[in-house]
């Protein structure tokens, strides 16, 4: 791949990024779904959850697992983006992820989170989206509810 | 626009927003009202104020609104910017805003808020420029004074 | 510098400072020094420490400096990165550092603080790296051990 394809390659994924972050954090569950690949895996192993697999039940994972009756603010800083081929890259974005939670709403009052994802991507049809997820962490604290 | 002007215009878009953090945390309000068009617009009626026009009525206003006074931290995210034309962008920015106020100088003493601006550019004389401005809000904690 | 070479060295620089706080808050101090130039120079001046010369001292002097026992989150939020010429850069960097320590390891229970990195770099062999890095603060906040 030249120069200028792969930078906007870069930008696109970044693009993809930003728009994954604000799904979540207005609640957009199509929005969410539509920046996942079809054959998409979510591993959230290291969270004590499990892997998922598919844009639609990543979403509605995402969508269940707490976070819609939060108030959520998820944020991505400066990542590490690589284009491996014309339709493949890998990713690693440092993340913080801040929930509350409503009184009755889930076992947690709060949670404030730091890590990192590590992803992968694939070009469908011209379009940049996220193959795999997996997130690490630097730290989390919780207030239980 | 060819994909390197488009990609040229993404990076000067970026920085123009660095450029309106750094001169609002750093206080240099000569710095803030050059980021903005002359006839740019913001609209801060979300935050329960109004909508200012001018670059010097917006700089004046980000300083008078108790912001001169107060130790202040902006940050921006990953942005969505999408150039619509030579001249024209949008951007929409994921934020923070960390704001404390010595004793006695505001009615609160800590702002820690999040959200995203919602942004229009144009390009004037070859150098994009902040057209408009709308905060939205995804969470806002104070502590009164 | 062509427009190209200009993106292409902007990118590198922002995948650069993500190595070096990737680098940081996962320990990997080989890693980190492999981010400074030979002759690089940390100025922590404004930190009430002082200029420490060579990117393996400087990989020592922040694994030593309270770092390594530390649970550490730093972020570094959207750059304004200047291509000087075919070798030479400049950049500003906003940031936030969160640090924590177990009882007994440090003078600090936490620090929390927000600045900028002000950075120059140099292009060697083709490769990017960091040759002068000076900090200065918007705010700290700590808690003694």
């Amino acid at each position: 791949m030249d120069t200028i394809d792969r930078l906007e390659a870069i930008e696109a994924i970044r693009q993809l990024k930003a728009r994954y972050f604000r799904a979540i954090d207005t609640k957009d569950w199509a929005a969410l779904a539509a920046v996942f690949a079809p054959g998409a895996e979510m591993d959230m192993t290291g969270e004590g959850s499990g892997v998922t697999r598919g844009a639609a039940a990543i979403a509605e994972y995402v969508r269940t697992c707490g976070i819609e009756p939060a108030e959520t603010v998820h944020h991505g800083h400066n990542p590490e983006i690589t284009i491996t081929s014309d339709t493949a890259a890998t990713g690693i974005w440092p993340m913080e992820d801040m929930l509350r939670w409503p009184e009755g709403t889930f076992a947690l009052r709060t949670m404030h989170g730091y890590g990192h994802y590590h992803e992968t991507y694939i070009r469908v049809d011209g379009v940049w989206l996220i193959q795999t997820l997996r997130l690490s962490r630097l730290r989390v604290d919780v207030e239980p509810a």
